[in-house]
C-alpha cells in the first residue's frame, strides 16, 4: 500500500504524463500514445488454430453467462402495491488484463464476454503493452470480439488509477474487474474506498489455488495433473489434495515427481508445492467439512460419485466434477468465469458473472388503493421511529385521497 | 480512518474488553454481558398497532425478497459440457442496525429478512443499547421475527471491529451489512481491505440522497412533502427537486415554507435544504440526463405518466413512481429495501437485496464426449499462455482416452 499510495496520487494529479513516467520507469518503455481504439486496429495476426480455439472459448463463456440474465422482477405484495426490480448496465467498466512474463488473453475473454453482454458502453481493457509498444495479438482479438471500447497499454498500479480517475486520453469508469499482482490489487483496494476516485471493484484478489478430492476411484495421474496445473501459476500458489480411503500417498508422490520433472516451470512449481497439503481424511463428511472450512478458488471432485459431494458444499468458487474435468477445461473454455475469490473469501463472494457488470434498481409504484392499505403502517412505522416527515408524505396523501 | 483505526486494533488484539470498554467510554454504559441471544429473551413488550405494522412490512418485504431467489441454472454450451450455477447461503453475517439519537428497527428487518431467506445459519445484529443497557423493543421484535441468533450490544467501529475479528462472546462473521455514522462507514471500508479480518461489507454508504421529478401533472405539496422526507434524515442529506414545464417553483416554495415550519425537526431540515437544489429542465431528456448523472439513492417521478421515464433510467437505487408513492413507503414497508446506494454509487451498486447475503458457486462436467470437444481448444489456448501444467492436464486424459 506504501508503494502503491504515491503512484495513484500521481495518477490522479498528472494524468496521462505520469501514466507515461511509470511505463517508462517499470516497463521501460517511451510511448506517446498510451490508449488506443481497438476497432482502429487492423485484426491481428493469429495461427487459425488460435483463433478458432479463442473462437470457441468466446461461444461457451458466452453462453453460459447470457444464461445468468434477469427478466424483469414483479411482485404484488398487497393489492394496490407492484414492486418491481430491473437490471441496467454499469456504463463504464475497466477491465484489467495482467501482462508481463506471462500473457492471458483468456481473462480478456473472462471480463470482456459478460461486460459485453450487459451492455456497459464504456468498456476500457488495460493491459501492459510488450516491449515494441504493442498488444498480445490475442488479448487484441478477443478485445475487438468482446465490444472493447478502449485499450490502456499501461499495466500494474498506473493503470488502475488512471481507470478510477480518468485521464485526458483514458475514461474515468465506474468499476474495476480482473486480477492481477500485488500492486494491482492493492491499487484496487485502496480505490474503492476512496470518495474522490468513487469506483468499485469486483473483489479481493490473492494467489491461487486448488482443492483436489480423491478418493479410490480418482485416477492419480489425473489428480497429480491437476494439482499441477494450479501450482504452476506462481510460487505463493496452493495445493490442496484431501484423500480419502483407497487413495494411496505412495503412488500419487511417484506420480508427482514424474510429472514436475517434465515441467518448464519446474521450479515455481516445486516452491509451491513445498508449502501444499495432503491431507488424509475418515469420509466424505471429514473431506466436506475441511473444503467449506478452507473455501477452495478452485475445487476438484476427482472420483466417480461427485454428485453426493455437490450438495453439501457451501464454500467455494468453481467446482470441477468427475475424472474429466480439469481445472483448465474451466480455465479456459468450458463457459464458466476463471475470475474467481480466492484466500477464503469464496466464503461470501462468487466469481465474475454477469452480475458483475450490471445492477438492480428496484421500483415501485401504489394505486390510491394500495397507499390506503399499506399508508397507515407506514404511518405508524415512521412515528415508532421519529420520522415525522416520513409520516406526514403518507398523511398528505391519505387526507386528499380522503377529501376527494 | 485516524480515529477509527486505533478502536479496530484494540477491538482484534482485546476482545470482548475492548467492546465494553469503548461502549464505557462513548456510549457512557457499562454492560458485562455484550452478546445476547433473542430467541432466549422474551417477546418485547409492544403496542399492538405497532406489532401488526411490522407484521405487515415484514411480510411485504419477504415476497419481494423471496422472489429473488434463483433456480439452479444448468446449461450444455457443447455437446458433453454441463455448466451449473449454485446459489449458497453466506454462512455468517453481521447487520448493523443504528441507534443512539434515533432507532431505526425498520432497518433490522431490511436486513434480517433477506438474510433470514437467504439461509444464513449465524446472523448477529449489531446496535447500541439504551443507557439502560435495553435494546429498543421493535429491534428486538424484528430479531426474533427474522431468526437472528445474536444480538451484540454495541454500536459504532466497536460493534464493527467485534463482528469482523470475532471475540470470546462474538461469533466472526464473513459479510457486514448495514448503513451507520462515518465511523460504522470507515470501520467497515478499513476491514473489507484486511486481510486478517477478511471480511465483505455490502457497499459504502454515504449520506441520503433523493432526486424528485416533477411536472405541470405533480402535486406540489406531495413533492414537498416527499423532499423534507428525506432532508429530515440529517444536516448532510440532499434533495434536489428536477422541474418541468408547468411546475411552479413560486407555489413550491410557498408549500416548503409552510411544511418545513410543521416539522420538529426543523432545524436539521432546514441545514439540508440549505444545500439542495431545484432545477428546471426543458424536456424529460434533460430531466433523464441530470438523474443518470446524479445516480439518486432515492427517484421519486411524481408526474402522471412516470413509465415514460423508467425506462431511460440508468443510474438510480430505487424509483417512485406517480402521485401515490411516497418515498416512505419504500423506506419502510411496500417490500423494497431501503438500504441503498448513496453518494452516486448508484452507478454500479444496487440496494441490498437477497443476493446479499448468498454467493454463486459454477460448476462444470465433462463427459469424455465434452472433453474431446473441448480439450483441443484448451491445449491451443495453454499453449498461448506458455501454461504447460494446463495443457498437460488435458493432454494426459485425452492419451488415456485414445488408449481405452
Amino acid at each position: 500500500m506504501e508503494l502503491v499510495a504515491p503512484i495513484v496520487s500521481e495518477v490522479q494529479r498528472r494524468g496521462d504524463d505520469a501514466v507515461r513516467e511509470f511505463t517508462k520507469k517499470f516497463d521501460k518503455l517511451d510511448l506517446s500514445q498510451i490508449v488506443v481504439d481497438p476497432n482502429a486496429l487492423p485484426a491481428p495476426v493469429m495461427d487459425d488454430a488460435v483463433r478458432e480455439s479463442f473462437d470457441v472459448a468466446y461461444d461457451n463463456i458466452r453462453k453460459f453467462h447470457i444464461a445468468q440474465a434477469r427478466e424483469e422482477l414483479i411482485v404484488s405484495p398487497m393489492d394496490g402495491i407492484e414492486c418491481r426490480r430491473v437490471s441496467r448496465p454499469i456504463e463504464r467498466v475497466g477491465l484489467y488484463v495482467p501482462g508481463g512474463t506471462a500473457v492471458l488473453p483468456s481473462t480478456a475473454l473472462m471480463l470482456g464476454v459478460p461486460a459485453q453482454l450487459a451492455g456497459c458502453t464504456e468498456i476500457v481493457l488495460a493491459t501492459p503493452p510488450h516491449t515494441d509498444g504493442s498488444i498480445c495479438p490475442e488479448v487484441l482479438y478477443a478485445a475487438q470480439k468482446c465490444g472493447v471500447t478502449k485499450i490502456l497499454k499501461a499495466g500494474g498500479a498506473q493503470a488502475i488509477a488512471a481507470m478510477a480517475f480518468g485521464t485526458d486520453s483514458c475514461p474515468k469508469v465506474d468499476k474495476i474487474c480482473g486480477p492481477g499482482n500485488q500492486f494491482v490489487t492493492a491499487a484496487k483496494m485502496m480505490l474503492q474506498n476512496s470518495g474522490e476516485a468513487s469506483v468499485a471493484i469486483d473483489m479481493p484478489a490473492g494467489p491461487s489455488e486448488q482443492l483436489c478430492i480423491a478418493d479410490s476411484t480418482s485416477n492419480p495421474s489425473f489428480v497429480v495433473s491437476d494439482l499441477l496445473s494450479q501450482a504452476e501459476h506462481g510460487v505463493d500458489s496452493q495445493v490442496v489434495c484431501v484423500a480419502l480411503d483407497g487413495f494411496d500417498k505412495d503412488v500419487f508422490a511417484e506420480e508427482l515427481k514424474v510429472q514436475v520433472e517434465a515441467l518448464p516451470r519446474k521450479e515455481f512449481v516445486e516452491v509451491a508445492l513445498s508449502k501444499s497439503i495432503f491431507l488424509r481424511v475418515r469420509n466424505l463428511e471429514e473431506a466436506v467439512r475441511f473444503t467449506n472450512l478452507y473455501a477452495p478458488e478452485h475445487l476438484v471432485i476427482a472420483v466417480d460419485d461427485p454428485e453426493v459431494y455437490v450438495e453439501k458444499v457451501i464454500n467455494a468458487g468453481s467446482i470441477f466434477l468427475g475424472h474429466y474435468t480439469p481445472e483448465s477445461v474451466g480455465d479456459y473454455a468450458s463457459g464458466t468465469n476463471h475470475s474467481l475469490p480466492t484466500y477464503g473469501y469464496a466464503r461470501m463472494y462468487g466469481g465474475v458473472s454477469l452480475d458483475t457488470f450490471v445492477k438492480y434498481i428496484t421500483i415501485q409504484k401504489l394505486t390510491p388503493e394500495g397507499l390506503l392499505n399499506v399508508g397507515p403502517h407506514v404511518e405508524t412505522m415512521a412515528a415508532v421511529e421519529e420520522l415525522h416527515a416520513h409520516k406526514n408524505a403518507v398523511t398528505i396523501r391519505l387526507s386528499h385521497l380522503q377529501q376527494s
